[in-house]
């Protein structure tokens, strides 16, 4: 089996997932991390750990790397620069800036003879080839997405920040009633707080429960407008149940064939986050190497490789065992 | 637009569903029907009907054939002949002889300069397509299929041949206890009468109504070892509920990413499972012919085409608005 050597660029959660993932994957290892600190406290003491100012001076060491770095400046600064020099994966995640990205990497890697997949992960990613497929299988038909249940940080530092509040997480959670809806094609015109409802687990002394409860459902734009459930818990409890980094969603698309109801689901619960998002990288990773090994140059989005390259397993193998 | 010309081979349940679904793509027209019978009540009147006989005449009408034939015998038997002249659409589904058809498909399509898409369809198909991706992401993690709740002919009929019954329909049931199991990771050693139940719907006389349950119940093969339930109903809801063709599933892949469970989990709920099934075969028609106007040639299974190629969207505008 094929033995590729992945580069992490960027060493936050998603830069250690990326590098617990090797790990399980029969045909990788970890050839190292750049990162712009001296040092990091990597799972194997012996991985290299090398200045991201060097990443094209070390080209030779890997096949691919893997961009674990934050949509909001370094990959639209710093993903072209990468691209130059070896192939890449990105998590890119900013949906109005993706046809942007896509057309500059894909500039940049021609110009280098390298392979870009860009905004892997799960949305987008896995959630836009769902949404891709269930159209064109469904044409005319009707889609929604939804997210969670999933921790959000935002809404989480919302609650922090009333007076009296130990430790509080917010879970946003699909709304039951909107998935039926949506399961049956009649989503097509509610809103996102028609969608989705928020969760509140909150630690806080007892007699301050009433004031808090109140304060959270009256606090405009994170809560007001949504449906909100607000659980109080002790810190044990917290502590025990709601440190993780859950989240997931749906993608549903539902469509009339002369008469008959057709519903597609695409469904991820995920116990961690990033875990799943590197899980989709690595994949597309394995994709970006054979692509450019075939002679291929230019960036990709998951839209448009072809499934059976992003498998440890050859094309033969899947066929007799998947088809 | 693209203007794509599809043929339909074979005019039975899967014929009828594809020539309904063609009125609803935006970039496709019926060219005409093939069939052994001389006339057929088409849709449309005006749609040509042809002897199957004069297929390799009549190529210069169509773009893609979509071959709506069985797979008992027909498909291994007429498909290498048919795509010597033209690009086909299958929905082969016998699962163990994939490996040969695509081959001899490949062989014939090379030579001829055609291309094929073969077993297309939900399974195969969608859910290969599923199993692959899967897979994938969460190498060594667990996977079930599971299929209904569904129509399942053969025990229908079997159903049928109790003495007293009047009418009577059967659907295969994924057990919910199942499910959770999968999603959870731990269904990897259940069996299929461990994760599907079979659900009856039984017009009879009120006298006969506990012996042809006992003789449900303790018929082999078809019922001792399932969970079974036994529903009576009166003829009117019969007519009303019961005479469709519903069917569906899942594909539940669960692996663990260092302590932490991810699911992921593709559902199908079709209320008329030819209509869906000729919904994939079309979507990849669609792909047959842009690859074949690329200048490929050969057959490729569902997991060797580009997500985008089914789309009759560009992939610009898939790119903007999906991922």
């Amino acid at each position: 089996m094929a033995n590729i050597r992945v580069a992490i660029v960027g060493y936050g959660n998603l830069g250690r997932s990326v590098e617990k993932l090797i790990g399980l994957q029969p045909d990788m290892t970890l050839a190292g991390v750049f990162s712009r600190r001296d040092s990091l406290d990597t799972l194997d003491p012996d991985t290299p750990v090398l200045p991201v100012a060097d990443f094209a001076a070390h080209t030779g060491l890997f096949d691919v790397a893997v961009l674990c770095l934050g949509s909001a400046t370094d990959i639209p600064e710093q993903a072209p620069e990468f691209i130059r020099h070896a192939n890449t994966v990105d998590t890119y995640d900013n949906h109005r800036d993706v046809p942007r990205h896509r057309a500059e990497m894909d500039k940049v890697a021609r110009e280098n003879g390298t392979v870009a997949v860009v905004s892997t992960g799960w949305d987008p990613g896995m959630f836009s080839l769902n949404r891709t497929i269930g159209q064109a299988l469904l044409p005319g038909g009707s889609q929604n997405t939804f997210w969670g249940p999933g921790l959000s940080q935002g809404h989480s530092d919302a609650l922090r920040r009333i007076a009296g509040v130990h430790k509080a997480v917010q879970y946003t959670i699909p709304s039951p009633d909107a998935l039926d809806a949506a399961r049956r094609g009649e989503a097509g015109g509610l809103t996102g707080k028609q969608t989705h409802l928020r969760r509140c687990y909150i630690v806080c002394d007892e007699a301050d429960r009433e004031r808090i409860e109140n304060e959270i459902r009256t606090m405009p734009d994170y809560f007001v407008g949504y449906e909100v459930e607000v659980n109080f818990i002790d810190e044990a409890t917290f502590d025990a149940e709601h440190t993780g980094m859950p989240h997931g969603g749906h993608v549903i698309t539902a469509g009339d064939t002369g008469g008959y109801t057709q519903a597609i689901e695409y469904t991820l619960e995920l116990e961690r986050n990033p875990d799943f998002t590197g899980a989709v990288a690595l994949a597309y990773a394995r994709a970006a190497h054979r692509l450019r090994e075939a002679g291929q140059s230019g960036a990709y989005t998951v839209l448009e490789v072809a499934p059976y390259l992003i498998s440890p397993d050859s094309l033969d193998e899947l066929i007799a065992r998947d088809v």
